[in-house]
Formats: structure tokens, sequence, C-alpha cells
């Protein structure tokens, strides 16, 4: 299953479009380059409709919004939809400003994603109005731990039902819930919580395989949550004596260009609940 | 003569301004500091004709264009061209949008660029408003191949003409034509056209070869095509098992920075058409 | 002393508000992350005040600065102040334009910095309207060297009580300035000012120290320039035949990563003028 959405992303190539933050747009583009997709950012709310019409999936990101790019990202995530391509949302730092919260609930309310992705934390302030974000971390009493897996679970089956798209929540344990079913990942390392914009490179990466892998979504979206934990883990192996975060990021984004499908399968770790 | 060119740059270090896409604005500045240039970025109408004004050259690439950076664009290039500066144009996604296209097209009309330099596609969208442009890289069907490399050349020579500057189109091949004399170049390798950001970056080297070398640009073109292809291979020789694309850029970088003239000049392998 | 600032940012793990230049930014989270803070990026005039509340410290740099981010500069640092939390001042190209310059010295004029961070051009620019700035590098006449760096200090120290802050003054040596006491700091490499952002990511590497070291100011400020310096010595004794200035990057950040308060005690050179 893995290894067919993997293939079907080196396969088919997509082109996606994004609408990122400065921050972690680099990372973005390289990991969408290295799992085989093509990445175009564009932000300017003049072009932003026809640059995702020739698109095959667009990624909204909210990390550094502002009020020239939000009209965009209302432009281009209804074209898109309209134009039947696959689209993401990751709210980074819902729950932090009022404008956070409100845009992504907007988009909620606006544009019928395919797929949401952010920590608990954002995920909370989407669902329930939760002001306890920290930035673009869980809060600790927000981790989905072993202990309260199940109710959060419960939580976000709600939420997924509810927005009728799929959910995806990252922390120490990856979740990824339609509505109905739940998959739970134990791939990744918990340095790559220290590395900025694993998350970004992650929804980029969803992307991807939502547009290549249409009629299996959810399946698609778990092959994307287990290549990139498994990245994790693979570069956490190649690292030596005195590397740190930065040569660590280069190796994730390493791992995913020369990851197989073969690869994948073997490496994930996932079970569903 | 590429030798000279490349002592030129690392002699006068030249001050080169930068309206560039904030993806790869930071391998661009590095860039540019490994060939022992000195890089700004500055993209406020309010003050890119003064920043403008004490630099050397000026880069004007449209990878994330809006509203408020297109009439920068045109107050820094013109300013620049007052000063007698060399000027180079990267249009990114021209073709893409009609928003790039356009204004690639009015920027070619306004300012009277020393260098144009794009892929085939985005070549093509200026030279004869193709509308075949996928993203940032040349589509398959107008890739310049040893088959119809003596048609290119023919058609980007009248380009060139038309425009009085010299016009580099990467790909496969690279071509740096001034409307008379055509250079073919072969160094590089097909893995950087799966890094973010090697075309910005190019364009960004050129213009600090021009800015350097203002009695001889056709040659610091040359010079320029091929140190970053010849970087690509040196760097493609440093790969070890596991390496990607993220390792890759790094070391594409590393190269430019530990380049000589006598490297370039036993590394480079282009010939006259 | 050294040691316990540094530890001081491990325990408190300070949440870092920057409104910065997209050239860096990915180099700036990533920087306070491997000193085990937390960036947070946000430049929106209607979300700054709001987010700058949830922070613990405020980082202004003006590298990329424009008509609406100038705003939220000024809204955020005077709301962080109300805060009561620290707040670093990053002039970058002060002195360059007109626009830099004069929101550089509105900035001081009304927001109490903690801190003022930059290269002698940038710190004449703001102290006597020098115009003679270069970008984001000291002009060689601007250099602190042994010869003149009585009168600098003289110079610098008039500054910061005219400002009441501390006065951080980079390049050859640092300079650590409180109106009162000097420090000198020895620690660095030369190539360190031929990789773009080392500046930046010292700027908010102090906002992180002072965040977590209220009450010890400035040996909060000794401790991060003297970790920046020794993490530039560290990751250059790390580089190996072929690297350059983007592994050198990378390395800069790992061993900041890397880096204890032991390490950082015994490696410290520095001392009081």
């Amino acid at each position: 299953m893995l290894k067919d959405c993997l293939e079907a992303v080196e396969k088919k190539k997509p082109f996606i479009h994004n609408i990122t933050n400065y921050v972690t747009a680099n990372d973005v583009a390289n990991m969408l380059l290295a799992c085989k997709a093509s990445p175009i950012m564009a932000d300017e709310f003049k072009e932003v409709e026809e640059i995702t019409a020739i698109c095959d999936g667009l990624t909204i990101n909210i990390g550094t919004l502002n009020q020239h790019t939000i009209p965009s990202m209302f432009a281009a995530g209804k074209k898109a939809v309209k134009m039947g391509h696959c689209v993401l949302l990751d709210p980074v730092g819902a729950g932090a400003s009022t404008l956070r919260t409100n845009t992504a609930l907007e988009l909620c309310s606006q544009i019928p994603f395919d797929c949401i992705r952010g920590n608990i934390s954002e995920i909370k302030a989407l669902a329930i109005g939760s002001r306890n974000t920290k930035g673009v971390d869980a809060s600790v009493t927000d981790a989905v731990t072993e202990e309260n897996k199940e109710e959060m679970i419960d939580f976000l089956q709600i939420f997924a039902k509810e927005k009728q798209c799929i959910v995806i929540c990252t922390g120490k344990i990856d979740l990824v819930l339609d509505g109905t079913s739940c998959y739970s990942i134990q791939n990744g390392h918990p340095k790559m919580s220290q590395v900025t914009g694993t998350g970004c490179q992650l929804s980029a990466l969803v992307t991807a395989y939502l547009a290549a892998n249409p009629k299996q979504k959810l399946e698609a979206c778990v092959a994307a949550v287990c290549a990139m934990g498994l990245a994790g883990e693979l570069a956490w192996e190649r690292m030596e004596k005195g590397d740190g975060i930065a040569t660590y990021r280069n190796r994730i984004i390493d791992a995913i260009d020369q990851m197989n499908g073969v690869c994948l399968e073997k490496g994930a770790r996932y079970e569903i609940q």
C-alpha cells in the first residue's frame, strides 16, 4: 500500500502550488523535489488562481500570513477545489493570535480541504477555539501520549467528521483520521521537533502524496507521514559526533530523496486503531 | 579567459543588489558570498533606488513577485541602468501566469538588461508569448537537445538581437548568446535540476561576474555558467552513500567557494557554435 | 557566569518573537532551536502585539524591512516593552538607505531597547548619521582593530549611555558595552563573515540569552557573543577538504546545538576593558 503511494508520486511527479511562510519555504521546495514532485511558491492575489489551475495540488500554510496573502489563500483554495485538485491546510500557530485562529477557521468554513495537518494545539484551536497554543509546538499538557491517546482519537474523529476531511495530528505519536478510521504512526525521532519546518515539509509532502493518489487519500496520508518519520529515523542513524540540527535538517531531506517504496514499506510502523 | 573573469570577481568583490524571491534568497546570498561578491536583498519601493545606487549590479528575479515588489523592480532597474550598472533579469515562471509573463515582458521593454537568464520555457514565453511553461522547469518538449540545438540557437539569437542583450538559456545544454556569437556549455549534472534555486543562484552569480567584468560581458557570462556547472560536477563527486539533494545543495555552494581560476579553466567544457 | 547564562536558556526555553528578514529567517529559527529556545516569526500588524504578548523576548531585524512591516516593528516593540520583555534591535544595513537609517533611528527613539547589535558601520549610522555603510559588512576604514580599539570603545560607550542600553558591536573584535563596562571578545573565525546571516543569528541568540537571564543582562550578552564565536571556531575545526561556506553555516548551527555550559566556559575568550 505505502509502496504504491510513494511510487505514484515518483511516476506522476505532481506539480504543487504552495502558499506558505518565508521561514521554511526553501526546505518545503526541496522536500517536494526530494519526493520527485515539483514545487511552485506564489502568493500574489493577481496570479494565484492561474498558478493553482496549472498545478495538481495546493498547500495553504499560514505560518507568516499577512493581509496581502490571506485573500490569496481563499482565492487559490476555491479555485483548486473547483478544479478538483487536492487542497491541504497547515494552520501554523492557530491559537497563537486571533488573526491566525480566525483565518484558519474561515478557511475551513469556506474551503472543503482534503486534509488538515497540525499539532494538537493547532487542531484544538480549530476544533474548540482553544487559546493554549505555544507557537509551532504542542504545549506539554496537550501532547498526545499513550495514556490519553484514546480520548484524543475520539476528539479528533469528531473534528474530522465535522470537517469531512482527513485530519493529521502530529507529535510524539502521529494520528491520521478520516472520521471513521484512525491510523497511529510510530515513526520519527524526538529531535525532529527541534528542526524548524519539519511540520511544513510534512504538509507539502502530504499534498504531493494526495495529488498522486486521489483514489486512496487516507492511505496516501499514512504513507506520507510514515515516509517523513522514517526519514527522520534514517537521518538520525547517519548523524556523527558533533552533528546537530542543521545537519539533521539536511539529512532528513536527503533521506526522502533516497527513499524508495521497498524501504518505506519495510520501515513504516503504523497500526489501525 | 575564464580564469581572468573569476579572478576579477575575487578582486573587485562586487556588491550585488537582488530583488528576488523568498524561497531561495538565502542560497542566493550564500552563492554571492561564495564567489567573493557581497549581497544585499532589498525590495521596498522607498529604498530600492538608493540601495541599487551604492551597488555594482542588480539581479531582478520574479520568483515570488507581488504588487508591492513589482514597482520596486522597475524603479531599481531604471536607476541601475542610469548608473551604468549591469542588470540581469531572471524571469522565473514566465508563461505560468499572465502576471509573470506581462511583468517580465514589461520589464524587458522598459529596462535594457545586460542579460536575461531562464530556461527555454521562460525564454519562449518572453519571445513568443508561449504559455507552455511548467513552473521553473523547462517542459520536456521544450528541452534543448543535441537534435534541436541548431534550431534553438537560431530562435534564441533572434531574441537576443531583438533585446540587444545576452541571453542565457539553461537546461541539459546551456547556451550563452549575444545575437552574434553563441557558446554551448556542457558542464553540470542532471541532479542540479532537482535542487531548488540553482537557477536563481546562477543568475546572481552571472550578475556578479558581469559587474566585475564590464568590458567582456559575454565571456563573463560564459565563465559564470561554466563555474556553476563545474560546481555541480565537483559537488557530485563528493556525494556519499545516503546523501541527497540537501547535501548536494550545500556542496554546490561549497564548490563555488573553493573554486579558483585554474580549476575553472581546467574544468570548463564549452565550445563556440 | 557564562555557563549559568547558557543553562538558563536551556532550562527556561524562552519563546522568541522575531520580526526579521526573509533572507536568513530559516537560519535564525534553527539557531534559536539549537540553543533550546523556541522561535516564532510574525510580521503582520494585525497580530504582532498578540504574538509578542505570549513570547518572552522580541528581535527586530530590519534586513528586508518594508512599508507593511515597519509599523509592525513599532507596535510589537512597544507592546513587548509594556510587557517587560527584553527587546533587541538589529539595524541591518542602517546607513545604506535613508529608509533604513530613519527607521532604525525612529525605533531607537520610541522603544527603549535592551540591546542593539550591529557592525560598526550600522552603529555609526545610528550614532552620528554616518552614510558610509556598505550593506551588512563594516567598511574597511570602519573596522575595529587593536589600534583603534580604545577610540572605538569611547565612541560606543557614549552611544550606549545615550541610548541607555547594551550595545554589541561585532567584527574582527566583538565589543559588548553598557555605557560603563566593556567586554572585548576574541572568539570567532574570519570565515564567519562570509556566511550570510551569522549576524542575524547572533542577534536572535542574544535575545534568547537576555530573555532567560533578565537579572544579568550584560553577562547574558557576553555569553551569547562568546557562544556564537566559539561555535564558529568549533565548526571550523570540523571542516574537511572541499567544504565551504554552506557546510560551515550548518556546522555553526550544529555547534550551538551541541554546546554545553562547560564547553562555553572553557572556550570563551573575553576580557573586561
